[in-house]
């Protein structure tokens, strides 16, 4: 990495077809001839010259949040991202044309776990539940800064999930657009509980727990399964079985049993794809001061296991090729190794 | 490759929260053990081992459509995928608890081109043009079919953009359903129509060609751009000047220029990022009898310069290190190259 980029910026831009936004983020990938295939070398880092090894030897920003052991050793730590793609203060609008635009305002931190070879697939229910703690306590306090709407919290293993660290890390981004990808879940929840007087996530989660062959672990709090309607070849959701739209509101016991329920599925994923690539998010409400009862806030994980191409590109149609009953059934058959 | 497997299914899947379609196509990799990291490994065929080079030989099927030069050898056929995420028949309804589902009825074929070390990028105009003929001649003939509401062409270059067969080769499904991706710029359109009475489509490409910064290559009939919001680093789209819903309304001369300027912008392409993988896919009005006037259609081509991560997966938003107006100076740059 090379030193902060004097030129960074960050645009939100909007497709003023669909209204979709995208993030146009300079400083990351400087010119043009960076992007030639051959340079694009993303190297796995090794111990001795890891950034997240030790956060302050190697220039990183003070700490917005550190916790401790018992001994006073360093166990979690949550910084600002040197190569942010949202960048504090004021959205401005920016108008070009027909189009418009504003400025990338927002925050983008990072949330490091000391251990470098200890990815999330293979921490400790304890361990989890403290990274859990870290993602809620900087959600709280985000939340209601002013123009922040949504919060994204996300985990990127592996350099085929976009990882350009090897040490295991979380992000977090506070952002003044609501995700679209939330959106729809948003809308398609409200619909539904228009038209049914039910939570689609609760009929969903008690309907799993029910006929089973879809489930790869759960507890008397949550549900882990591989969704009807995959997206992805052992693609895996953790959904709190009490409805609750709120992932910030998650009490202490919630979040051991969370912590319980999505490290078993992660650790199945991890000995059935032979330590995949993978991403998992949480979708929760967002935070712009509105109410969303309808809405079911969840963990969503999605291994590495396949390249969009074409087809899916095109249409928004994903293809999996193999059934979420077979993937739950060796998911679950993995789950004890 | 393996010989046709028995248990070839395919299942168009509805998402009970969002309303959108994944497909679950089994018989391409058929058990779960299939998809453990190092066994997925995608070989470059060589010339000597190409299914697509004699297709006869390899035990493809017969041809749906061949073309011949002058001497009656072929150039370009069109066979039936034989690991199809589509198969033919009627769509049947599938019901499970509270989920909707149906069998993927439909068509997949492959458009093959004959020199194996002769990709999109370096075709010349006429041998560009032979290929959007192939595209339009069976869209023409699928697009009456019962139960075909919407035709996806697409092109896979490259493992990292899904191509798992190196010799040059689009792809058409005709499917029941309409692609989501399409469906929000069919609503897009509309809705931007009725609040300003113009194509939104018409209105950028008139804008792009008089401040034609994000232009890389225009001609009378056709402009390619870096859209305003890209999505990804290098993005372009191939747009008709003139109004026109219907890909497959494309006059000979029409398809000329739009062969000039695409050849132009994926070579541009091809020289600025050495060799990149990319996609590149039409998006046209559906086939399901209905009128899409204020639609406009168009070709995008998206190399592969990133890899989706957590934010981009959780949100929707995608980053981009890149803005489009750079892209399109560099693509221009290395046009004559």
């Amino acid at each position: 990495m090379e030193t902060k980029n004097k030129t960074h910026s960050s645009e939100l831009r909007q497709d003023l077809i669909t209204g979709d936004w995208v993030v146009i983020a300079t400083g990351r990938a400087k010119r043009p001839e960076d992007f030639v295939k051959n340079s694009r070398i993303i190297s796995e880092n090794n111990v001795s010259e890891c950034l997240f090894c030790d956060p302050e030897k190697s220039g990183q920003e003070k700490d917005i949040l550190i916790y401790k052991d018992k001994n006073g050793d360093w166990t979690l730590r949550v910084f600002p991202n040197k190569y942010p793609a949202f960048i504090g203060g004021k959205p401005q609008s920016l108008e070009e044309g027909p189009y418009f635009a504003m400025t990338g305002a927002g925050f983008h931190e990072v949330i490091v776990t000391r251990d470098h070879h200890k990815q999330a697939a293979l921490m400790e229910t304890m361990e989890i539940v403290e990274v859990f703690d870290a993602y809620q306590e900087r959600y709280l306090d985000l939340m209601n800064k002013k123009d922040v709407n949504y919060i994204s919290i996300f985990h990127n293993h592996g350099k085929e999930a976009g990882a350009s660290i090897a040490h295991p890390h979380s992000q977090l981004m506070a952002i003044p657009v609501i995700s679209p990808y939330v959106e729809l879940e948003l809308d398609g929840s409200e619909k539904y509980h228009r038209q049914n007087r039910h939570c689609v996530f609760c009929v969903i989660a008690e309907y799993e727990s029910k006929v089973k062959k879809r489930v790869v672990f759960e507890n008397e709090k949550f549900i882990a399964y591989c969704p009807f309607a995959s997206r992805a070849a052992f693609e895996v959701w953790v959904v709190p079985k009490k409805h609750s739209p709120y992932f910030e509101r998650t009490a202490s016991e919630g979040k051991i049993s969370l912590a319980e329920v999505f490290g078993k599925a992660l650790h199945s994923i991890y000995k059935a794809l032979g330590d995949p690539a993978y991403n998992f998010y949480i979708h929760t409400s967002p935070c712009d001061g509105k109410d969303y009862p309808h809405f079911h806030w969840h963990l969503e994980i999605l291994p590495h296991t396949a390249v969009w191409a074409g087809f899916e590109l095109q249409t928004g149609i994903e293809i999996s090729t193999i059934p979420p009953e077979a993937a739950a059934e060796f998911l679950r058959s993995r789950q004890n190794l």
